[in-house]
């Protein structure tokens, strides 16, 4: 299978370096083909501006979702951008891994979702009526392929438990695994989490690195996270609220969203 | 008082641009001083790298909490970074104004908390042991100051509600108002979201801008969040785990680190 893993570190020599080249390994060992986009290392640009469309005039109004849609339609895109979205078509799985910098992926990442996820391939796709909100949330371009986060964070594991002072880590990552990946299709699977990596021992390290191995040898067979399809009766259209009974009385927010059952 | 607005949009003549004037204009009616930060007219560096810590000798290994910290003890940061900072210390209430990209903010704003919140600055603040675990969650370098975010989303306001498909927008802006705003000890209002932009037309707008110049007028009497502190006794130390009996037993996740009492 095509494996795509985009990372955004800024210091090959870091742990996520590391863990990289451990995940990247196996992967190959698995007998997969992988491809790296390494975001820093590329020079990658993170803010989408006019530069980002080179067809739109100088004197007009920049609108992003028009100018994105007008540009992947004509193919007139920046190259950059184009080589990432041929790299999420050829691939089966797409891992992103980034350390976690105040609750979220680093701004290179985000610049990568921003400029690459273009309307009319990674949103607004498809029929949008009041009997249909378009191809998203189990549908879309991606419907078929798995993607998973690998995300290293300097706090205690603790701190990002169901009472923990963050927040529990599966919610602060809901924004990425259900808005960035479950949205344009992907079957997400858990998150790959590893704490307080600044306290990493060579023990620690080893162990962490097994666990990851694990991880790139399932990475075709693990359960993906059963959040809910919009398009498949769940879903009130075109409010998209959940429908009255479903989920468990006692859940909020973004437990609602996983299909528990 | 003195506001600092940072915007990012790339569009001036945007409705988010617009609603910054609108914003300006009501606040220094109001008898404040503004100042705003316009990150793409700045030209704003997003990305955190080596060139943010000049000092770093060039075979060393880039350990950016480490390097952030050092800078920042050195007054050796960047020059646009430091400016970022003397704003934020200058300020009485800060405004993050920006279009929901992919559930969070664009990757401009994201690389202005990357980069202006420097370690010793924003987080890695005071007594770091078992007894204590820094200043931070209501206290830190903000303390005693407000801040807020105006945000524009593409979507319907019910595909954000409770039960709406995309997650509540509170839970979606919770890594932001209370990961990025509270954590180094800014008092934070709710939210001003604006939904549905791409659809509002005149009579629309002026309703918006009515609503806008009401918060500015009320900036500084508005209630804030009532988040949790987390040195006040809420959270055990140091697992910072919310102690039990505290919560509504019904809530969970983010729900739990608002007061409601």
């Amino acid at each position: 299978m095509n494996v795509l893993l985009v990372f955004a570190h800024p210091e090959p020599r870091s742990l996520n370096g590391a863990l990289r080249d451990i995940a990247v390994a196996e992967l190959k060992d698995q007998g997969h083909e992988v491809r790296v986009s390494d975001l820093y290392a590329q020079g990658w640009k993170s803010e989408i501006d006019r530069a980002d469309f080179p067809q739109l005039p100088d004197d007009a109004r920049l609108n992003v979702a028009a100018a994105s849609g007008e540009a992947f339609k004509a193919g007139a895109l920046t190259d950059d951008v184009k080589a990432e979205q041929q790299k999420l078509l050829w691939a089966d799985a797409v891992i992103l891994q980034f350390p976690l910098w105040w609750f979220t992926m680093p701004a290179i990442l985000k610049g990568w979702v921003d400029r690459v996820y273009s309307y009319g391939f990674a949103y607004g796709v498809g029929e949008h009526s009041d009997k249909r909100w378009g191809d998203r949330y189990g549908e879309g371009v991606f419907a078929g392929k798995r993607a998973m986060l690998i995300v290293t964070t300097g706090g205690w594991e603790e701190h990002y438990s169901e009472r923990g002072i963050n927040g529990p880590i599966d919610d602060l990552l809901f924004p990425i695994n259900h808005g960035v990946l479950f949205y344009p299709g992907f079957d997400v699977l858990p998150s790959f989490v590893i704490h307080r990596v600044s306290r990493l021992d060579e023990a620690g390290f080893a162990a962490v690195a097994t666990r990851l191995r694990e991880r790139m040898q399932t990475l075709f067979t693990t359960k993906p996270i059963p959040y809910r399809r919009q398009n498949h009766g769940d879903y009130a259209i075109p409010t998209m609220q959940l429908r009255p009974g479903l989920g468990d009385p006692g859940a909020r927010g973004f437990a609602l969203h996983i299909d528990a059952a």
